[in-house]
């Protein structure tokens, strides 16, 4: 048992170093690790064995010498990654790089309720498997996004208000009576923080993403680690008041929530209120690329509410990235403008001298990209892998 | 090598169990470890040996048999704690598990600059070794907070606006010429969020604590981490605009500031300018201890807004507790009473639902307490107890 764990742990660990794609050789590993070349030798085997790891060739050709370098091998298995919006879902399959080998959208309205939508997740899910010669066996995990605020731990949402039915609904458990592979669910903004930090933001360790689209939220990424909050419900700043609003009424209940003011349909609204036809945030986006300028000075003036709540949240955790994206983005720079334009004036010259307020890279990717980073970094992780070496 | 790198591994391992002060039998740390039980008697020894871990006797009496629980030895080493406040500092000598053993507090500008305020730093820290029969040879580490941003990577204070000469000073360099220990540095609302949690709410994940003095600033638990930001500055929430500010200018050059409506010398000028006799936060308090109903209703709306502020931190980082200390804190319930009115009247429900804001625990004592976990978390830190296992 000692033995067991001890070579798990080392196993582990050295496969840690090895998840980043770089390649390295034995002797880089032992330096690495602190273990003897022997042990080295003897774990890189037993990772190749079971496939995580793989040779890689060298730049220069070496004859006939086996391989000398070994890396992450990204199609040892995959994950299964959707992205469930409020009207709209993404269903894809990645390997363990996160590289999306098969994909398909779809509209649905997840006011359908939880069975449905999950059975169009697995059914999408194993039409794509199929698509890339892989089955089932092959799956690592799955990660989810979904629109509503989740209990991590249990992988269920909890008082979703735009999901009727979702309320508690066990969909890990769910998942279990067809497939049993590790389930992770999360706020469809958290997933969206995690796609667009891993693949346009390697390495920063403070990023804010924003979605702004029919609703307004954040993902926040403090200290490298997704911060979710006591209740899950971290980077809810949909209704939070601003200035401006005192008067404009919520779906929440309560008045000048800046999503009352600035997401796509309240712009829409602000919009009509001109006499300028806009039913949909959309149809808001369209008018602004036409030039209208109603739409575009409508556009400015939420970006500049939006900047009014994100001063304070730039103050509050020191964001060094903060990444705007969500389905009005697309308005491109007049929406940023008017958030750069407030932050910039209101927060405190130390935090915001090397901010970088921007587009988001990923943009609409960013959810599924997330959710088969979360799939992904649950299937490698130490603790996961130690349980596969023990008990396999 | 690697025999001496897993053995220090496990035994920093046993010791991580061991720090929580519980006294646990042999039988049950093999059993948390899943290590050997002659291995786990062998760490147990060499743990004892170095005086890390000491025997507890049993509840029942065994005879001669000998001790069969184990726990941490508190009194192993000493750590010094320092709380430099903006006029008013605090020197502490506590042991392992963040009692205060001696502990001096005196008037003290800290814009004398860093060589005389460390130099009385290091006195007082001495005399009070030598009153608790320790010297420096005991000491594990130094934990200091100051008040401005500080890299905590290198312990250097950044711009900080209220300590002329601090800039960049290298304060664990400095101490280095005296005593070879490690030196923790960090920003003294980081240190007093650090002391409230540990003392006040072990176990809490997601913590704010606000402090209300001469400025207003926050320090921010998130997910069981102290959150310091890009630039060491998260939590800095006095500059923060509130709607009802907007003509009054505060020192940074912004108008409306929190800070410029909130904090004890803005409630002593706002009672002023009412004609009542107030030059500071201290007079304030005073008045309303005395009932002045002026005073109360200054104090209340002061809290209403940081309510205002308070209600967008709510909403991005979702804490379970948020604690209100600060000296303006000892007005008692008339300041909490204005932050809960705001917050739980805008702030969404599920934010909300388990949300206590309170009057901090340990309030003057947060800053010296949190001071000394900085020191000993690093200093019992599997990182720092390894290094020490390899090179002693």
């Amino acid at each position: 048992m000692t033995d067991t764990s001890i070579n798990a742990a080392s196993v582990s660990q050295l496969f840690q170093l090895l998840r980043d794609g770089v390649p390295r050789t034995r002797a880089e590993l032992a330096k690495s690790t602190g273990l003897a070349r022997s042990t080295i030798a003897l774990r890189v085997d037993e990772l190749m064995r079971m496939g995580l790891i793989t040779p890689v060739a060298d730049a220069v050709s070496t004859g006939g010498r086996p391989p000398s370098q070994f890396a992450l091998n990204p199609a040892a298995k995959v994950v299964i990654a959707a992205d469930i919006g409020a009207s709209h879902a993404t269903v894809a399959i990645t390997d363990l790089a996160g590289t999306v080998l098969a994909q398909h959208s779809e509209d649905l309205d997840v006011a359908l309720g939880p069975v449905p939508v999950l059975s169009w997740l697995v059914e999408g899910a194993t039409a794509l498997l199929e698509r890339v010669g892989r089955n089932t066996a092959n799956v690592a995990a799955i990660g989810i996004g979904v629109p509503g605020p989740v209990e991590h731990s249990t992988g269920q949402p909890v008082n979703p208000p735009i999901m009727p039915g979702w309320d508690r609904f066990d969909i890990p458990g769910w998942f279990h009576q067809h497939l049993e592979v590790p389930v992770l669910v999360d706020n469809d903004v958290n997933t969206m923080a995690l796609g667009e930090r891993a693949v346009g933001w390697p390495g920063i360790e403070h990023l804010m993403f924003v979605k702004i689209a029919t609703g307004i939220g954040a993902g926040v990424i403090s200290g490298g680690l997704l911060q979710r909050g006591a209740q899950g419900v971290a980077g809810d700043i949909g209704h939070v008041q601003v200035a401006r609003g005192a008067n404009v009424p919520c779906k929440c209940g309560n008045r000048g929530c800046l999503e009352a003011l600035a997401s796509g349909p309240a712009i829409a609204r602000t919009l009509r209120e001109q006499g300028v036809e806009a039913h949909t945030g959309t149809d808001v986006v369209d008018l602004v690329k036409r030039g209208n300028i109603e739409a575009i000075q409508a556009v400015r003036q939420a970006g500049r509410d939006i900047g009014e709540v994100l001063t304070t949240c730039v103050s509050l955790v020191n964001p060094s990235v903060i990444a705007i994206g969500g389905s009005m983005a697309r308005v491109g720079e007049h929406l940023i403008a008017g958030v750069r334009e407030v932050v910039y004036t209101r927060s405190t010259p130390l935090a915001t001298e090397h901010l970088s307020i921007v587009q988001s890279v990923t943009a609409e990717r960013a959810g599924v990209l997330g959710a088969s980073m979360l799939a992904v970094e649950h299937a490698l992780s130490p603790e996961a892998l130690t349980v596969g070496f023990v008990t396999r």
